[in-house]
């Protein structure tokens, strides 16, 4: 009797084999993309002080962080890949070339409550542009362009990114006399999607306190919409009477003004005023992205400009701009809808060798053959019988199977059987690696993610 | 004042972007390979249930673990890729096809004491496959062909495949009437590179307690050496005498047979009767990979037949044979050994792109272009002088840099400089890319360890 039943704890993925296939290409589109556009890639622990990762503080955070010791150190795993970059950044700061560009893809650890959809270990990838003292705008016209290759190269169309600027915001709230409600006010905007603006403006007036014609203002603002053209030249109607919301309508204007430079397509962009990001340090250019399909999910690739990365760790100044994408959350969210692309191979090999011979001299001489030409290949030597082999190359998807008995042997031929079509052919190893290839670059051709 | 001084924790490695751009180039290359050999990747939770992990016990494990709780939970951080596979393994039995063959490639943690070249997080890459019940020798014989295309793709030339048999040394020990202290004659033997045979004599008979004679008759074999058919043959002399080692002998006749049908040259392979592998569940071939030019680093590759995987969470039989490198050890010994090619791009881009206009709507069309022709490319948007300019790209060692002032986007060209010769040309963005393209093609054309 076996004394511990297997489990996995709840809240962590642990993909089957066919959907970590889909897993890898979905990083490696990842990794691939972001090197594109002049990224380095970064790797740091998962477990740091306690000290540096709650340095900031905070309720949630502190609440959710896997805290606990080892010998005397105080230990604790990281909840982001933000604080991580700040501490790396400020330790190796005189090391480091400015703009410093990276990216990292890697597990983080929040102890939410479990629920579906939720998960305590995911992924997280994200890029970052951290400048030093100084950060041009141009950085900030550059992110919507790695968001758009992104998602396009991942295979998704129908996406939209979103684009506003918190200086604007900032700026119009001034202009109303509300600054210091500028935190409520934002927090209440963001729910509009969920509420719609009857609501908001019932929570604008009951709960932030406003009167009905501060609150008509935000209404009218929010309620902007229209081509980007559009809705920059209606904050036009604002200009001159805030100096921080003109500021930020420039911002706005440069990183409008690229998009078509970067080629991203207008309809995969849109400057939208109810985007406001929670959180306190974005100072500049916010981004949210969302797919038009599946709205109820929410952003799925979200950012903005900061102007201080790491106060809590050095007194230089490090603006920068950066986006993250929940990796493990998005891939779940596919899954479920259905929308990864099963055309692709998400089987351990290319193709299955089967021996019919005891000697298996030339059946390892064909598997280390079409190794040589870059084919996935697997060897089947276990004793089966004839179905069971052919069952499980069957099961696993794998797409060729080539047998190789005395026949074949003594003509230095294979036979090949494509698993699709039944079809089989007897072939010199150069022609069947030709036909595997082939067939690979067809298969493979398509994205991860169904258009 | 910042409030808090950045560090990360001793034992964790922390690379720096060039060191790091070398070691995503090590981890393509094993995710390459094993891939070619039919192994499907995985990834699964670094955080498991601590009766999960230390469900076999044992000293070492137990005291170097990272354990914690969460709420009611008892946590614990995975300290090798084994059990979790093995918890998989059992888990999932019923969605996986045998024999299942899969590679992981994840952090581990060991509380371990630090010192300099020991890691307490460390990337183990690991392959294994497992069988339902049975699982044929052939397997076995795979194995090295795997470590060969591994070391010899990262470019390492120097080495050699260490091969034994459990049931041969057990089989042997058995004739001697010494099968009840064969793991302490293992151990014992384990050290004779370290202190030579005629120590390893005196503990044979000092701590182990043997007799002269018997002590004579283990160092008679151990001492059997050559190539790996006269190894061979002096081992027939023993045969017919146990059921064991004659089993052991044939396995170890399979797996040395069809080494050449697997393209590992003898050079690389011996049959090396002193390897024995500490740990217990081995039960068939063992492996061990040495590096010639530095034995001191020890094994770099390790591995071997085991009968049951997951005894403590299945009743199923599950043999397998795996192996694993310890990447990151291995990637220090590289770098304190000076073995990683600098001939390789370790710059976040190819081509850094200085646009001399204010307006930036040329230099961002060129970076597209040269972004669509899979060019990795960083836009350089910074307002600083021109030396600054060019230090940037100098410090990081990006290959070419491309101006665009009026007279270029006028004639919708670039100057293109290579940082290397200082020669710089007129060109257009076509022709340019295709300089960067035949750059890289020579630049990254090297392996990753030089040779």
């Amino acid at each position: 009797m076996p004394a511990i039943t297997p489990r996995t704890l709840s809240g962590f993925m642990e993909l089957l084999p066919a959907p970590q296939q889909q897993m890898e290409r979905f990083m490696q589109v990842l990794r691939e993309t972001y090197s594109l556009y002049g990224f380095t890639p970064l790797d740091t622990p998962l477990i740091e002080s306690a000290e540096i990762l709650l340095a900031k503080g905070g309720g949630e955070t502190e609440k959710q962080i896997y805290r606990f010791t080892k010998g005397d150190a105080d230990l604790a795993l990281r909840f982001d890949l933000t604080v991580p970059l700040a501490k790396y950044v400020a330790l190796h700061a005189g090391e480091l070339s400015f703009p410093f560009r990276r990216y990292q893809i890697g597990k983080v650890y929040r102890g939410e409550r479990a629920q579906r959809g939720r998960f305590r270990e995911f992924y997280q990838a994200d890029i970052d542009i951290i400048g030093d003292g100084k950060l041009d705008v141009s950085n900030e016209a550059e992110i919507p362009a790695v968001i758009y290759a992104t998602f396009t190269r991942l295979g998704l169309e129908r996406f939209q990114i979103r684009v506003n600027n918190r200086k604007v915001l900032n700026g119009f709230y001034a202009m109303q006399g509300l600054s210091e409600r500028s935190g409520d006010i934002m927090r209440t905007v963001d729910k509009l999607d969920k509420i719609g603006p009857e609501k908001v403006r019932d929570l604008l007036i009951d709960d932030a306190a406003l009167t009905n014609e501060q609150a008509d203002e935000i209404m009218k603002f929010i309620a902007i919409q229209g081509s980007n053209a559009e809705v920059l030249a209606a904050l036009e109607g604002y200009a001159g009477r805030n100096e921080l919301f003109d500021m930020g309508l420039e911002e706005l204007k440069t990183v409008t003004k690229y998009l078509a430079a970067f080629g991203v397509p207008e309809t995969n962009f849109a400057v939208d005023l109810t985007i406001a990001r929670g959180l306190d340090y974005y100072t500049g250019t916010v981004y949210e992205t969302f797919m038009l399909d599946h709205p109820e999910i929410g952003s799925i690739c979200s950012g903005g400009r900061y102007d201080n990365l790491a106060e809590y760790y050095t007194d230089r100044q490090l603006p920068g701009v950066g986006i993250s994408i929940g990796v493990t959350r998005l891939f779940y969210v596919l899954q479920e809808q259905g929308m990864l692309n099963e055309g692709l191979n998400t089987a351990p090999a290319e193709v299955l060798i089967l021996p019919m011979t005891e000697d298996l001299t030339a059946a390892v001489q064909a598997a280390t053959f079409f190794r040589g030409c870059e084919i996935r290949t697997q060897l089947y030597t276990e004793q089966k019988k004839f179905k069971a082999k052919m069952g499980y190359a069957d099961k696993l998807g794998i797409p060729f199977a080539a047998f190789l008995g005395e026949d074949e042997a003594a003509q230095n031929k294979i036979s090949l059987k494509n698993m699709q079509t039944g079809e089989q052919q007897l072939l010199s190893l150069t022609d069947a690696a030709n036909v595997i290839l082939e067939d690979m670059r067809v298969r493979n051709n398509g994205k991860l993610i169904k258009s």
